[in-house]
């Protein structure tokens, strides 16, 4: 039976809905925790649940939001770095957490530690379009990048949508401006022919339109890019939203057909909702880290726990690895 | 009575509706325009539309669109060069184009020229909130940047938002991850310190979810990032609307209720439509450079010689020359 470490004081519905999201884990899909954090208040919201069926680990303190993310390596007390040290030292198969995201990187980067072979973990989000997903990596783990590690964040991202999307022979983009071989910046440049030098399908420069597209399967592009991208998303949609109800409340036929709507709006705000697909993988990793966004409540918990344990069944990291060892072009192998 | 040069062979309807867009900024807005291009072709467009109030400049050859930009500089009598020269020489107070983007800003670049003591000149998008609209800049002229450049762009963008958009003191920001000083990449960590110093309204860090928030009214970025952010934007939006044109096909209520808010989605769609703002400017050239998208029709085209009068009308380059000198910090002064 896997377990997986759930750091319970970090989020802003901490440690109340992270521990009922532990519970619905277990109740809903089977799935085991280890709830780690303040054993006081965890307990309190066990008894209030009337549950009694997952293992405690007492963590004296907390890693604040704000804080500066390294803090986590000295906090050795607080709730996530116990959870990773869990992960480390075998007790645990992977971990989650609603917590400062820097800090989990950190843990998930330095405690945890990532598979041989691999120069850098990174974050991948599996972005929809019309005819299914793409994957952009990295949306945020490494900001200042190298081109060598674009090229294993590309065969991170193959790994992700071959195991977990089942697509087969993935299309494998780089994000720059412009659709030609030399166009983009300088890392742009210089990561082009690393991958098409590698055996994976890379069919060149990928375009900010291409994202949202689904012309390509796998997209990469350094941290502090996809990061941008990932959170403008999310802020166009919203705004795009808060613009469409202003538009509506100006005429009366328009807002019959609002109502009208709602649950076919619903439907699509269901699609997007970032409690429903748990939180985003660290990956790369020695084991599943899943980082979920600061609101989560119990279900996005849940989730996350089933999402850390999908790449478990997968048997993500062996495939990654065997793929680190044939995708590579010889020349940059590590 | 000023007279802005237009590329009547780039754009994938030219000159057909190029010619039509210049007939219509003359007879509904009063402004003159000389049609640079093939003369026949330029003079059959004229005849059919019994048309005979504007200037034609002959020019032989044309800039493809997927030509390398540089070419544009060997062209001497391509369309595009020749409007450039027209604007260099006097004889036009500014160049609207719809063709190659890359060939526009090499004209507008190196043909124009920019400003006395500006750095770079930078595309600016206003792009909309909730509340108003905020100026993100560079969105593609410049792919690699040193701080300096990010520096000029802020007092570009602030000149923008004043002058054109009306907001006074304007919030400058720079796009990065994480709010607090000190996140970011090498390059926002180098900048910072320079906006810090300088006299414009700098709030600090600006994130990918305050793009379209309305928090700031200008954020700065280079122009391979806010490219990348610009074009996932458009595309994101397309996206969307086709997916939940999918769900609504789901159901018949929804189908009912979307025809209902038909006439709101279209006055929505009106305020996002590139025909309706004309074009982007490349600011900071010694006068006007409008690009307009490639799909241009005669409408985007009569609203591109809008704009480009407008940053005339607005004295705009002067202004940016007061503010270069206002609002640099000293040190850094060029």
């Amino acid at each position: 039976m896997t377990k997986i470490a759930v750091d319970c004081m970090g989020g802003d519905y901490a440690p109340e809905e992270i521990v009922k999201g532990c519970i619905l884990a277990y109740k809903d899909l089977g799935l085991e925790s280890i709830l780690v954090g303040d054993e006081e208040k965890i307990r309190q919201v066990l008894e209030r649940e009337k549950f009694d069926g997952l293992q405690v680990v007492h963590a004296e303190d907390v890693v604040q939001m704000h804080e500066a993310p390294s803090n986590v390596l000295r906090k050795k007390n607080s709730s996530l770095y116990v959870a990773g040290m869990l992960v480390r030292e075998g007790k645990a198969d992977g971990l989650v957490s609603a917590g400062n995201t820097g800090a989990v990187l950190t843990v998930g980067k330095f405690v945890i530690g990532s598979i041989p072979d691999l120069e850098r973990p990174a974050i991948a989000v599996a972005l929809p379009n019309p005819k299914g997903k793409t994957v952009l990596i990295d949306v945020g783990a490494n900001v200042d990048c190298k081109p060598s590690h674009l090229l294993h964040f590309a065969v991170i991202g193959h790994t992700h949508a071959e195991e977990i999307l089942g697509i087969k022979n993935p299309r494998v983009g780089i994000l720059s401006i412009g659709e030609e071989e030399g166009k983009g910046n300088e890392l742009v440049k210089e990561t082009y022919p690393l991958l098409k030098a590698s055996k994976l399908n890379f069919l060149g420069n990928a375009e900010g339109r291409d994202i949202y597209a689904g012309t390509f399967d796998v997209i990469v592009c350094d941290g502090f890019v996809g990061n941008v991208v990932l959170k403008a998303s999310e802020s166009l949609g919203f705004a795009v939203l808060q613009m469409i109800k202003e538009e509506v409340q100006k005429s009366f036929l328009a807002k019959i057909g609002a109502l009208l709507m709602k649950p076919t709006l619903n439907n699509f705000k269901k699609k997007a909702d970032f409690a429903e697909y748990g939180g985003i993988p660290l990956l790369g990793a020695k084991k599943p880290v899943i980082i979920t966004h600061g609101r989560a409540n119990a279900k996005a918990i849940k989730n996350a726990i089933r999402v850390a344990n999908e790449f478990l069944t997968h048997h993500f990291n062996e495939r990654l690895s065997e793929n680190l060892k044939k995708l590579l072009p010889q020349e940059v192998k590590v």
